[in-house]
């Protein structure tokens, strides 16, 4: 209630435009940032007055996002909605659709991001490369792709998966099989050999205009995101195709909004699709310092319908290197000082308690090389984690 | 009280630190924007809810900044207490300090951006060179002044002037003698042949450690600062003699935080102090994009007592052009997506109520000429704006 009476008098007159974000972590405390500079009113759905996003100041409704009452409620007071989350009931975001809610991206392309499989099925049953995949509905599933892709398989979970969890390496069907057997719309993969993980970020209008980014070498550390360069250190003709595949997933699921195109490059060169995500991403908090435009300018740009903003970058190299929980928490006023004595170094601080393996803030530096900016990116966070960093 | 039950709520010890800031305008807002990347909890003393700097979502007090009672509720409240401007009653300042409040800058420090009377007489007694001047505090000293300075006079109200109230250019001693009778601490200065006007933004720490930005070329109309390049088209030495004023006038004077030097450029090729700002600037929202550090996260950094971000330029050029009230109002809507039809545009809004000769906001384009910066973002200002600018 005290929310709504301060958005009644918060002469909304005077914002340029307003938009609904769905959750209200650290995507929705960097969409409020990028919201303050463009005139934009931000409201979330929050659960609580501790998530970064309220404490950023965005206007809050307070509600669980599986409460069809608190998303229809908040998805009728603004006139365009998107999302910091993908863990959305898309039943209710079907629903809420017919009945006439606008959401930036769709109920029917977000699906893309909430349900791995469907992705997969969709996608190449539209003509699109992706990894070979075998749902795992019974245990005889598991033999039938233990057969296929060999005795060691990645498993997982079809949704609900984030930061590696939902994903499981196994050893043999034995372990396969246990798996499978536990609660879950599990399917299996092929173990790949990995030269790299990248990223391919973009930003789409419903017009279709599209802007993408350089793309971003990613390291991944048991499914989390731990560091990354922009651009990525590929050859030109490598980094076009994975744009040229990102494009063409984009296109073909309409996405509206920031995206991100997760993918492997094998050891063998080859670009297969690892998930996609429909909202501003980890991999793009670089863009808040080394791109003319930020993932988070931009996420409200298009999901606004409004031209986009600029991609190129400011400097040659950019790195980013994750906060994350360590075994004990560090003593922020001694640490934070301490990490920004290096003159170059971004802090973006969560305001997020600390848990060990919680993604607390990031770090970006930006560099005439990939390796001088990682250098010191590592080493302010090396500070500001409390341990020692890749 | 809402406010206050949103701070006890809101998870303090996820905070890096806090800072009050006496004030909401647009600096409490850009300032805002730079405390969600630190992670600092950022509490404004507000006239009302409409304040761009609650907008944004820093925590509010409501209360006026010559009200004792509130500028005592507030300045206890915060460990450290900063400024949106300078139109505190420096009594309460100096009361407050007695009484433990922490004010970065200090009050005696602020009361040279509070009392240009006092900042003249002051920095001519610590030997730095000042434009000649002369108090009016009779009728005689008017004649004195002509005199002294010839018939053409500018007369600064000493203290309460802003935006291009309080400085009256005068043409002989009838004029000059009217603004004199009216209210007002008023002295007077020589009509100034200028070739340019420049500002010379910096940061400084308790500790003395300063950060001294690219000096700035403003061109202000009426007293309002209309646009700006980023660095300033001097010769090098023109440039490192700014410097060197700005810092000599920094040190003596003790100043902690943002210290914008705004200085005139004479046709003859002398410097001479114009004003002093202990805040961040008009003339520093470029770095939002322009430099490696803003100064608004350099402002907080320097209250805080932490080390300074650098301070260097992200691209060779920069221009930044305000936003001002026109005679009608805008339609947003139509105008905001047609300016950022230019990828290369960064609009910022503060929210305000339009109102002709109001600033509304800013643009900043980055480019590798000063001409190329400076077209764009008047370009897109032109189209903010409803009328050409410059």
């Amino acid at each position: 209630m005290t929310q709504h009476a301060q958005l009644q008098t918060t002469g909304a007159e005077n914002f340029t435009a307003t938009v609904g974000m769905v959750g209200a972590g650290q995507l929705a405390q960097m969409t409020q940032r990028a919201a303050i500079d463009l005139g934009v009113h931000l409201g979330v759905l929050a659960h609580g007055h501790d998530d970064p996003g309220v404490i950023a100041g965005a206007t809050a409704q307070f509600g669980a996002v599986d409460d069809l009452g608190a998303l229809t409620t908040f998805a009728h007071s603004y006139p365009v909605v998107t999302f910091d989350h993908e863990l959305v009931p898309p039943e209710h975001l079907a629903a809420l659709s017919a009945a006439g809610a606008t959401f930036r991206p769709s109920a029917s392309a977000l699906k893309f991001a909430q349900d791995k499989l469907y992705a997969r099925t969709q996608l190449r049953d539209l003509g699109i490369a992706v990894p070979a995949f075998m749902r795992l509905d019974t245990p005889d599933a598991v033999d039938a792709a233990i057969a296929a892709f060999g005795e060691n398989l990645v498993i997982k979970a079809a949704t609900g998966g984030y930061d590696g969890r939902g994903v499981v390496f196994t050893h043999g069907a034995e372990e396969a099989k246990a798996v499978q057997a536990t609660a879950g719309n599990w399917f299996a993969e092929p173990r790949l050999g990995l030269a790299m993980e990248v990223a391919v970020l973009s930003a789409r209008r419903p017009s279709g205009e599209m802007a993408i980014y350089p793309v971003i070498e990613t390291v991944q550390i048991d499914g989390i995101l731990v560091e990354l360069v922009m651009p990525a250190r590929i050859d030109e003709a490598m980094a076009a195709a994975a744009v040229a595949l990102a494009k063409q997933i984009i296109t073909a699921i309409d996405a509206v909004g920031t995206i991100a195109v997760e993918l492997f490059i094998t050891t063998d060169g080859a670009l297969v699709l690892n998930e996609l995500a429909l909202r501003p991403h980890n991999s793009g908090h670089v863009t808040l310092e080394a791109t003319v435009t930020s993932q988070f300018h931009n996420h409200l740009r298009a999901v606004l319908d409004w031209p986009l903003g600029a991609v190129s970058m400011n400097a040659p190299y950019a790195a980013t290197v994750n906060l994350i929980g360590g075994k004990t928490p560090v003593v922020l006023a001694d640490a934070l000082p301490q990490a920004l004595s290096d003159g170059q170094v971004h802090v973006h601080w969560y305001n997020k308690a600390w848990r060990p393996g919680r993604k607390l803030g990031h770090v970006t530096v930006l560099g005439d090389t990939a390796d001088e900016a990682l250098t010191r990116a590592r080493a302010a966070a090396t500070i500001l984690n409390g341990t020692t960093v890749a």
